[in-house]
């Protein structure tokens, strides 16, 4: 349900009609509109009585809404969310690139690659500590090393940190060295994860699962909303279909189809999509010219030796390529890289 | 990696060259051949060099195998794994009822649908106390409250309890109430549960993903295996396609697959991959044909009240007529129910 | 839109009524119900005034349907369709056994399997003599030799014959030596094809295609229907998904769903769907316990020197052994075969 | 199977190098490479003794080749294709774009949309005059009068014309009035068609099947090219997938990749792929960025009133706004529209 006030609303009213919200056993969130604020209600069935609710005073109007998800929603939020962190601003003008290696493998190359990224004009550094594989006998990462390296690293190239999550009790270590936690496509519907993650002040990156629709995506990014965590970014990473010559099928249209349902960003991995660096940098344009908020590419330095996803991994003077030719394609459809 | 052991092999021998490998860091299980003992090895990468261990005393043949699983596979163990609870036997001559609804709602549910179902044959009742549900607004369970139910009515009824797990968590809790742990198909991939889940010492029922593959699943039991839990059980539940009539379309070649590459169990569970009521019933005596271990059928008194998956749910006397022709396929393939 | 007649309308009448609603257009198909003559009418739009014909004397009732298909459904016809060739009836209390070779190879060859299927019991004999190849350079079938070949390998063993039409230029050339028509799962969508073979006065069976829904396979059914000939036979083959152990995946689930959709026969063909041997008997088990009408199962007795698709060929011998399995389940759920 | 010649083989020598592998019975075509002549030799088996071949005089390489397609292959031919009819040119620097409406309607219709789509910068002007429909009762098309209709339209806008053939028994008739032989994705595996389609002197666009893989794909023009007709271009047109939110997932991966495995030039029809006007554009862009050689875009002047697929047609308006952002894109990459 989504509760439209009235326009001269004080501060103190707004709030008196959230705390009634509250009481009835709802989750409650706010949203500044052009000229009103608007109120999102979670959990409302749709046999609910909205009577009780649209008589409140100073309340214009309240509109049961179609979708199931209410905080991620159009609906609840016209204009675009921007996430901040520092001055990255994820979802405004700027297409923002996430890069770095699959996982922390040592020292010597969370810190070569970071450089190259950062001189590419990547903000934000990715590299995974704790590493979901589907054999139980391959590289798992380096756990809490890992995690202070790639601090370490970004912060020495003046980047942001993000790094995956895998279970709701690794919330406070990784907390401390993250600037964004990652939740992975196997992962999307861990929702005991969202729940957690939902109650956080720190920005979410929730991945698409590989065979997730587009409105379960958003009903995850509902747990975290509705907990009451407002920055969450979403992504694009392929889904699983038939087509054997990618890892994945890239879903393009997924990123217009997001930005029509709901007010979040979403950007796009096209390295774990396709599976093959030679398919990444077109797939990359593509996703920047369909509207994409950001990318996170996987870059290594020596891609033979990488632990783990080696093939999908640019080489720096890759990124470097693909930094000129999608910021030329950015700028044709009016954004900045 | 398999390692077969000379067939006259004194046991403190085989202790020393399992003592040995476990030095070297893998996981090491042993499985009794017809006339010969068989060591399996995990996380053996294939650039490793086998010949000191095919040295070692006492092994008469060492198998570099093919497959990315060791403990799940035919090479390691050939004769079927038969998972004992009691008196009840899964992998056996007769094929195994679990049946119950999808979330223990009330006290008076439970307890009838329990005695409804003992009375068709049953022998495990299924409920769920922790459900995880796309949207954060569906409900979520009745938590330990729910497990007391469906303990007691388990009990009341001579039934096995199974019901699911969503985080390691919760794996006292729990456990303190089940016989056997279910984990779900959105946590097919939740690697750190199934982790935890091969610590215990309680068998554990893994529905496969559904955009998993075969390998996939095995993959994911592999990581319960390599714990040291071998009581694993597997379950078809139906995987995501273009079809729109049913809600996931059961695929029933995956339990003769499954016999070919695993000695692992296989039950299938014909509710939720049909969705639909007149459905449930064909496709269970499908799955028995075709060779399945056992059926979950979810069974409510009053569906359309159902709090989740009403419309899936048998009433008991349904359950009593797929009883009745289940038995005769059984039969007919010479097994029992 | 259907259209049921009153109980005592005599033969005159009806016919009458017919003229009329074809001189509209339509086309139209009579179906005998129980106490009751009914008329199907295809191709009228939803909004299309329906008054003028319930007015029309000797009309009881018009029904506009819900499906985008007449002549397929259950709501035109609800008994039961049964196609019978000669004293073979595909659709009634017996399950019918198509066998033979992907393709006609030699005279040795047919004769030799139709020999051995009439032995097992089989009643049709299956063979391509224009095979529709992935590849322009694999062996694209003998031609009209290979269907003469088949319709005296036949005719020596009292089988009938089942082969692939390609296009409709061929109906003259095939209908002069085949008793069935195949419509294989590429052509499926073939329109005009499906519309000259609704002008002939002979059984047509129709492959789903293995990306087409239910509903698909129903519309293209109702392309043959609409044209008059109301012989269809539906084959489930296998869909295409991600899993790549099986050839395509078999939808087990489409047989009750085709039951409750359609009056039209439906069988399996396990052979296309597993594409490997021993996954072909316990898929027709499958098929057979969820109601299928038949099974079309290929046979080479020499697999290993076979022109195409040897791999999922069983042996003469498997095809005995599967005789046994499926002729108790038959039993079990009342049917024979 | 490809032959590299000696650079300097004079043309005599090739003309009897080719004479003697046609009498051997295989398809040959030439390639004329940057330095050397090469021969591509489709129809040889992988146990085919190549030795003769590679001792004729004149032969200086023969490649045994991995894929199952000779001609469609980048093996046979390392130059990208160039399609030319009149001064259009498709696969070379401009991208073309491809537009009008679904299907022919009215002399209105088609001269109206022909109008604005020329204004706008189209060079082909698209329509069907039959229409393969799912439903028998779905508007089937104008027939020849459409195909009239379509060619005065294109030829008093200085347009070429694309139309669509559904049989071999119709390439007369249409070859009359059209540039350019449409085979749809329901016809992609009708290979009798493709036959004879290549022994025509007429470009096809030939779309991949909706289930299609893209080596599928190739290996169906293969039956095109293997006849004669080197003038293919192929059509990314989205593939069946469980995404509910648009009609189909456009395979945005598929044109480096064609682009990487084959010579043909390869253009994208989000129209279809999408379904839904509002992201027909965002798509196009991410077609154009990836490299698409071309765009076939459905527009009307009255979407609300179109026979056909009305709900995906651009307003002629929208088509100029598409123009204009796929301009700047184009631009970005070295190309020109």
């Amino acid at each position: 349900m989504v509760i439209f006030l009235d326009k001269d609303a004080p501060d103190e009213k707004i709030q008196e009609i959230i705390d009634k919200i509250r009481e009835l056993g709802f989750s409650v969130q706010k949203s500044e509109g052009q000229n009103q604020t608007v109120i999102g209600v979670g959990g409302i069935k749709p046999e609910y009585d909205l009577k009780p609710i649209s008589l409140i005073e100073g309340v214009s109007k309240v509109l049961g809404i179609s979708e199931p998800y209410v905080f991620a929603g159009r609906e609840f939020k016209q204009t675009d969310t921007v996430v901040q962190i520092g001055d990255v601003k994820i979802g405004g003008e700027e297409v923002v690139i996430f890069a770095g290696p699959c996982a922390v493998e040592s020292e010597e190359q969370i810190f070569n690659i970071a450089g190259q990224i950062a001189k590419a004009g990547a903000k934000i550094l990715r590299g995974g500590a704790y590493k979901p594989r589907t054999s139980p006998y391959s590289f798992q990462g380096l756990g809490e090393q890992g995690l202070k390296l790639i601090r370490q690293a970004a912060d020495q190239n003046n980047l942001l940190v993000i790094t995956e999550i895998l279970e709701s009790s690794q919330i406070d270590l990784i907390g401390k060295y993250t600037d964004i936690f990652q939740v992975g496509a196997r992962n999307m519907h861990n929702y005991p994860l969202l729940k957690e993650l939902g109650k956080i002040d720190k920005p979410v990156m929730l991945k698409r699962g590989w065979s997730a629709t587009i409105d379960e995506l958003l009903m995850s990014a509902e747990y975290i909303l509705a907990g009451g965590n407002m920055r969450v970014i979403l992504c694009e990473r392929g889904i699983r279909t038939f087509e054997p010559s990618t890892r994945n099928t890239f879903d393009v249209s997924a990123i217009p189809v997001v930005h029509q349902k709901s007010h979040l960003p979403i950007i796009a991995d096209p390295s774990h999509a396709t599976g093959f660096r030679d398919k990444v940098i077109p797939v990359s344009r593509a996703a920047i010219a369909a509207g994409a908020d950001g990318l996170m590419i996987e870059v290594h330095h020596n891609p033979q030796k990488a632990l783990s996803d080696g093939p999908q991994a640019l080489l720096p003077d890759q990124l470097m390529q693909m930094m000129t030719e999608i910021r030329a394609i950015a700028k044709a459809i009016g954004r900045t890289i």
